[in-house]
């Protein structure tokens, strides 16, 4: 295997996918960011937003902090120090296949 | 939408997915090539390959060609013009994103 398909082919799938790709670097640019800012700025449904962030989460990748502002819920995002490394190896591998 | 999440949201997926995204870049770097050249360069298994090189075919980006090589069948894959300007397409908007 070619050292550019090689990079291809060792893509981190979770952040990938389209959906999640958006969500990752829209995060990547800011110390944290709100689920209705993610949803306005991305065009995801509700829905499609939370499951990508779940499953961003489960990889380590985000950290999701509910709270409250007054009686407003909020749900808070914010990549962590593994999410920031995995993007930046993704940039990397993908720049050199490009 | 900012432009450069706007240009992930229009990512083309049929190229977007890696095991595609491998074969397009290796059918682009030649005029064609067989199967098992893919197969190997790319690491996918026969099944896998063929369903990719199905999904491409049907939008138009890759030209299958099936024949004889004495009595051993030979597969030979080709990127149309239709898949070469998609490509070129996807890989100015991704590098765009990144």
């Amino acid at each position: 295997m070619n050292p550019l398909i090689r990079n291809i082919s060792e893509l981190d799938r979770v952040i990938h996918e389209p959906g999640r790709l958006m969500i990752v670097s829209l995060l990547s640019a800011v110390e944290a960011a709100d689920f209705l800012y993610l949803q306005h700025e991305t065009g995801l449904n509700k829905g499609t937003l939370s499951s990508h962030l779940s499953k961003l989460e489960e990889a380590g990748y985000v950290e999701i902090a509910k709270s409250f502002r007054g009686k407003v819920p909020q749900t808070v995002l914010k990549l962590t120090p593994t999410g920031a490394e995995a993007f930046e190896q993704y940039r990397r591998k993908l720049k050199a296949a490009l």
